[in-house]
């Protein structure tokens, strides 16, 4: 594995420490503050902006203790100063499936959109059958 | 709007068009070829390579006859040589969100990865709320 895919996925299990740990001042420093960001949270309309998308996050991360959310099967994909990672989140015994996009700053990598849904739910497996 | 917006954009609809469609040879083409790609279709597990996107598109599109897939709200970020958009996705009655990454290649922008999900449907409104 590269140095910057390992960079990437450092980044990554930031931004999923910062979330099972209710911890909003750690999760706003690894969000692009240079470029524009977005955020679609399962079932969600998508969030534009930062102002947005930081505020989501200060709504769900705002409970106190830990959230119950494991990242696994980790891929990254690199596209010059731009990436992604996809990969598995569980809480307890759900599972989604996640995209987080990051582009490289001066100070590292940071997250410029993250888009999760559910995996393998009946109900959508046929729907992906049905539409998609 | 900017040129490189417009551009982005048309790939995009040109994307929708050939899902519309179920025009599988026009699908191929608008798919990056010289890097690594992957698609996340709703309840799916991720896929991963060229092959097994292309694979799951061709089952997709293989119906005949049209799919009724409408696009909407389209946002484009850009990040340089890569991009992403983020779009309503109307079926008849079910309303989906998804984020298409593109980058430059010199014949235009291609698709790198698509994922979409289920918006505002009542079992993941409450989902979200409680995992996310």
């Amino acid at each position: 594995m590269s140095e910057e895919e390992k960079a990437i996925l450092a980044a990554n299990e930031a931004f999923y420490q910062a979330f099972a740990n209710n911890d909003y001042a750690t999760m706003e420093t690894l969000w692009s503050s240079g470029t524009d960001i977005a955020v679609i949270h399962p079932g969600w309309s998508p969030l534009h902006g930062y102002r947005a998308v930081m505020d989501s996050w200060h709504r769900l991360l705002s409970a106190p203790g830990v959230t119950p959310v494991l990242c696994s099967e980790s891929r990254v994909y690199i596209m010059g100063q731009a990436a992604f990672v996809i990969c598995t989140e569980s809480f307890d015994e759900t599972e989604l499936v996640a995209t987080n996009i990051f582009i490289r700053e001066n100070d590292g990598w940071k997250l410029v959109h993250h888009q999760s849904g559910p995996r393998s739910q009946n109900s959508h497996a046929a729907l992906a059958e049905s539409v998609h």
